[in-house]
């Protein structure tokens, strides 16, 4: 057995920064086990050293000045669990510009200023881990990287964000609306006070930003992705996609088309009887569609302490047994080697096809699926199926159309049309069918 | 870019080589980018040239002669996918005492022979591989080492056999009965002419033995783990199951019961909500339950040539990475660093505590099932459902009672003195239910 230590900086102590130190204590022997040498953290920077009640760090490791970290030569590993884009960007860069190695679960910073900070981890060949970013425990990026590696992906189907999964499930469940059931999941701590950026899709967007880079070795502009939330879903559209043998669900969708990828974040209709539709309330699943693998998905709790941190630990374990062997940059962080990087070509939203659901909101009276018919056709749109709710003559009724593929533009400027038309009561609903999951 | 290239020796030109094969041209540039060098098959060991129709590998690469690969000093890794267990044995120790890694999709092999193999690795430090020996495409093996390594494995589930997996889910969706099943999957190529390597649990038991292994990083006993196949199974138990909330599914499962572990290999009932109830048809999953990480699921295609070769590549690149930056087992294939590992410590069957679905084949007369309570209750076993199936009196009867958590040794006493019974017809069936798998 190898007996080298590890030295680690800790960055935040919060709900992740306080898994991995609890991880690191309570699995110390098991990990010495597994990595060949001593896990030991040597410094631990937090805002502020009145706040830490719940865990029991040792004052002397504990500074408010990252400087500590950053230019102690014994420090090896950096690992940031503070969150925040500005400050996590000047210590990522001053990580790896001092050789160390650095480990992050921050999403928005790597979504945000991956490319910046991936070139400078290539030019000082330093290891760059960042698991814990998307899927919470969810081992999904190594899997890109390295189980998945021979084959080329062409798709990739996330349930990303679990507030999203969460509020979905139980308007599926109790025919609740999405108010009502946000405000549950607010008292539940499943989402924010400000739930904007996980309802609707920013969150998800981030994650799908790193899945592409990975997945297909690319540098990913994320003001490119699509992303539309959840917030325009009902009840209503839940029970009906059931009666068509679909589950609503938010995803975030890869797909290689040609020489560009589709990245979109959005609602969706998956088959009733796939693995996605099966996954319920906070939890998280990657679906991989790879051209020698065939599918494949990986789940499990998407974010929690426990989860997160174990994700984050997975990274240092990698790291930490490349340090003890004297390696680095084996295993590159979009999984490929190369001088140049090269970014996304993102295919436009409206060049998609898709089949889809549309919930036109109308006043009842003979003669209005009519029109919305001949509206579709005017755009070459075919119907699938039709679904009417019974209602009194003259009141607001949804009207619901399935269609065949057809193109996202054309839906649009149907749609548009459509929303004009005397009758016509809201802004119809549109969700996307992604009919080929399984 | 690294520009080196890395020589590879094929052992098998079967369905796994020769998807090995096709990966590795289809993907040559792919491939490039992600190793940092360039993979070639240098030489193709096969047991005869005439028998290869399909693929098209040049000539001159191919031999049947295996030491013309052993003994190449240029060929850093060895791939054998030629199956069989006593030459595969020689050619793996063969290779290792070479210094050449090793990559199998060998798991009866390395069930079998795992200990002297892993120990003559450790002593050359070359390295071992075998994503593809469970689990075909999922990259289950490497999530278990890395991604999940955080983690204490509380334990495992896993549906590790597609026949059986096939049948069940064919059984439960017609309602047909298991011999039927079982001969269209004969015909569509999903069961062996001879299926009692599978339909009877022993593939299962080859693959729990190499995950038990990694997941505890122990050595095991092939002849400890507990076996159990789907042959007493009935399309009645799956309906029954059902009604109940449950579905039957052959699991492969370990637990960590203190110093010991469960290893057994047996049908099981899940909750039927539960993300391995919706594993459907051939496909494979596994359930991990780690002490930080909480539930976590990979799922896929068990087997295949793709999905299989998918993964016996997955390995190629990983060594290939580590033999083009000059290193070599910086992941132990057991996870842990140690210079002895120790037998795993399985806990004796006779001591498993579990609810159990249990169904009785009685003449219904009044009386009977009183008296199959009463002898339930002289071993402390309660009952918490039963279901009795409405018939004329006198004829056969299937009574089923659902348990509460019993002893496993306490109910084959009851079974045994039940199906004693004046009145009982049949050898009582039991099914474990496994209620904590979501």
């Amino acid at each position: 057995m190898k007996s080298a230590k590890v030295k680690i900086g800790l960055i935040g102590l919060g709900t992740v920064g306080s898994g991995v130190w609890e991880i690191l204590r309570r699995h110390r022997d098991l990990l010495r086990r597994r990595v060949g040498a001593e896990l030991q953290i040597a410094r631990v920077a937090v805002k502020s050293k009145a706040k830490l009640r719940r865990i029991k760090v040792p004052s002397r490791l504990l500074t408010q000045n990252v400087e500590e970290i950053l230019q102690d030569p014994e420090i090896r590993i950096v690992v940031e669990v503070m969150g925040g884009v500005k400050d996590a960007k000047r210590i990522a860069l001053r990580t790896i510009a001092a050789g160390k190695h650095f480990i992050t679960a921050n999403k928005a910073l790597l979504a945000m200023h991956g490319r910046e900070i991936f070139e400078a981890a290539r030019r000082a060949q330093v290891d760059i881990c960042f698991e814990a970013a998307v899927g919470g425990g969810i081992p999904i990026l190594r899997a890109l990287r390295e189980g998945f590696v021979a084959n080329e992906i062409r798709s990739l189907h996330g349930i990303v964000n679990g507030t999203c999964n969460y509020i979905l499930s139980e308007m599926a469940q109790h025919g609740a609306d999405f108010g009502q059931t946000l405000k549950r999941a607010q008292q539940l701590g499943y989402a924010e006070a400000n739930p904007s950026f996980d309802i609707d899709g920013i969150d998800a967007a981030h994650k799908l930003a790193i899945l592409v880079s990975i997945a297909y070795g690319v540098y990913v502009d994320l003001r490119k992705i699509y992303v539309e939330g959840i917030r325009g879903i009902t009840a209503f559209d839940i029970d009906c996609a059931r009666r068509f043998g679909y589950a609503v669900k938010l995803l975030a969708i890869a797909k290689l088309q040609g020489s560009e990828i589709q990245a979109r974040v959005h609602p969706a209709m998956v088959p009733g009887q796939s693995m996605l539709a099966a996954v319920q309330g906070v939890h998280n699943a990657i679906l991989i569609d790879g051209d020698f693998v065939g599918e494949g998905l990986l789940y499990g709790k998407g974010a929690g302490s426990g989860a997160t941190a174990s994700a984050v630990v997975g990274d240092i374990v990698e790291v930490a047994r490349n340090v003890s062997s004297g390696i680095a940059y084996t295993v590159p962080p979009l999984g490929v080697y190369a001088e140049k990087i090269a970014q996304a070509r993102i295919q436009p939203m409206a060049l998609l096809k898709s089949p889809y659901y549309l919930r036109f909101q109308a006043i009842d009276r003979p003669g209005i699926l009519a029109k919305i018919a001949s509206h579709l056709s005017r755009f070459a749109i075919s119907i699938s199926s039709v679904y009417q709710h019974v209602q009194k003559e003259g009141k607001e009724v949804p009207i619901v159309v399935l269609t065949h593929e057809a193109l996202e533009k054309d839906i649009k400027k149907a749609m548009a049309m459509i929303d004009r038309l005397p009758g016509i009561r809201r802004k119809t609903v549109s969700i996307r069918i992604e009919e080929e999951c399984r």
